[in-house]
């Protein structure tokens, strides 16, 4: 991928204030509000079956987060959905703790059948439960067995790829290692901190931001999601280059923000270690 | 307006504590807890119709934000609203995303037609919606078509005077220039900082204030709101001269609440820009 | 107490890093997912009926926190509850605002007479209206009336003996001093910080760090359930001891998650203030 597409990516995203609806978990939806507005989109938050058709109307995409689903926001997020779908505006699909249990893992299934869904962004063990793979889980963190590795990245490559060509979406694997697929093309992307895990909400901030790339940048799917995997790795880095010895989980949760707030295209064209994986 | 009454209006919320009864949307209810407790309030939320009787017998007044209502949440903010107008409690309504669907607007105008709402606090977008006005939206954002500039500003003084003689509230319309008015007079405030717009919830922080204010000065609503809305406006100005280099908004966000924390009477007698407006 | 046991107790939380299912209120549940990260604990948030049962099932302990409970959420607690029962999983009850509202009296008590709860952690007015007291209350904060002092540490000691007592669970009663007891033993600490009633949560933080202490050390409940109340008002104590000038509740929770993160066993056996109160 050409570093031109990345800062293309962003610069776009800061150009069009893109609108994004999101249903999503009450224990991150702040942060992801917040994520939304450092990266230059706009946010807006809606479950309400009466409400959600409205207001996935006025904007340009669609968040669907599984994170603390219940009744009512399933029902949310299927009036959303099909509104999004009857609008062609890209929907993106976090699969929490998939595999963690079995609502989780079959609303995510449901989700993924009943819409043409853009694009997904899990841990690997939420991804693989997603595909109907063994479902060994930590709860919403990824199993160690399941940890993307220098070992098994080529499987795990193929995997991503096999599982877009099968759905559709562009698979975004979120680690130590990231991954971003799409039926034809993979790549790795190793930014990102350690820190990211000790802090809550890293993932779905991620994924709001992936949605503000897809409705952006309607053109250039995979790579806009390369460059929104990309930034929110290279903030969780620079985040934790900026961390004092009083430093906590406290402080990086504001550096991150901050970071994406202040992220220019040249800096996260520059700071980007994205490679892309032969077959 | 003496810059005595706005000395006054907060020097009182702090000696008094008010205790307010916030239904709100979940997006932002923490950051209105806590802006609550740095001006001096007390906050308690409760949204559950079978809770709110008996939690809003306790309190002092009533914040009702649609920023995320839903079917139970709406049963809860009327069954909270006959209460509190039952003890003769302030009810402050925060519009959130009126104009943006159906459910906002109707919902919000169901509960000011059914409740003798004190203070209304909103974007001009949402307000103009709130009074039947064009709905032009974006969202939860005010639409630019909308803002209030210098040029329009009698007319939005106007606009907001009439507004506040037909409902009988005072009404508060923030943006760049913030207007507070009721039925006789209204005023311009010019504190306030556009990084206001890039956190989420600085409008749903100041709706929580105001309220807190209107329980503390019942004798002095509008002078009140005034210096809430000044409050808020002076604190948002206050932090973005602090931002530093590497801030962004996860900064600002905790600027914010430090400088409310720390804010005294004298100092926002000091730095509150208000202007009364002739007709 | 041997200091031994404080830094054991957080030891193994560090080492073990116990995963916590939460059913917790929506104003403070990301505050409280990032202090059992910060602690070296696992978080995890479902509330839906349908969900809970498998969530608890993969965890190792369960909160109630009944801080914004509506008729779905407390479907939720019970099943919920069940399920950790019948697993024998520690399950940790704060009764947050136990006293001001019907719903939430009554429904604590049910949750407190149908399962074995394993630790009951509120200020004194909420463990009162749980206890059946006189039920005086300022929502969510102590009344001040029932604030344990040096004064009547003795009694209020007695008081959380019997409770414990009568209930089966280690009492842990929070506020200037706080109280720690089992039937046969109580404990006075006396660290901490005015500051942390001027931020929304760290009540309900300590109530979720009070289970990830009692699921990573089962056979010495009290001794954890001690080390947890020290370690939340050491760091409290620190925060205070970081404020700036211009620092107010906004940085103070910052720092509060920051020291909970860097919090060492040695540094707690150290700071922590820790009396066994006679009978």
């Amino acid at each position: 991928m050409q570093p031109f597409a990345l800062k293309a990516a962003l610069d776009t995203v800061r150009a069009t204030t893109p609108l994004v609806h999101n249903i999503t978990n009450y224990v991150t939806v702040n942060d992801c509000a917040n994520a939304l507005l450092a990266i230059g989109a706009s946010p807006i938050m809606s479950d309400e079956p009466n409400d959600v058709r409205d207001i996935q109307t006025i904007c340009g995409g669609l968040v669907l987060n599984i994170g603390t689903l219940n009744q009512h926001t399933i029902e949310g997020m299927f009036a959303a959905g099909e509104r999004a779908a009857e609008l062609g505006h890209p929907i993106v699909l976090d699969p929490v703790g998939a595999g963690a249990s079995t609502l989780r893992t079959t609303t995510a299934g449901d989700l993924l059948d009943k819409f043409p869904i853009a694009v997904i962004r899990g841990n690997m063990s939420e991804v693989k439960a997603l595909a109907g793979g063994a479902a060994s889980t930590r709860g919403v963190d990824v199993c160690p067995d399941d940890a993307v590795t220098e070992d098994n990245l080529a499987a795990s490559a193929a995997f991503a790829r096999d599982f877009a060509a099968q759905t559709g979406a562009v698979v975004a694997i979120t680690g130590a290692i990231d991954i971003v697929a799409d039926a034809n093309r993979a790549f790795a992307i190793r930014n990102g901190s350690a820190l990211m895990g000790r802090i809550t909400g890293a993932g779905c901030m991620l994924t709001c931001i992936c949605a503000a790339f897809a409705v952006a940048n309607p053109d250039a799917l995979l790579e806009s999601q390369v460059a929104a995997v990309a930034a929110m790795g290279l903030a969780g880095q620079t985040a934790q280059g900026r961390m004092g010895g009083f430093d906590g989980n406290g402080s990086f949760r504001t550096y991150l923000l901050d970071i994406l707030f202040n992220l220019t295209g040249d800096a996260l064209e520059q700071g980007a270690k994205v490679e892309e994986l032969a077959h």
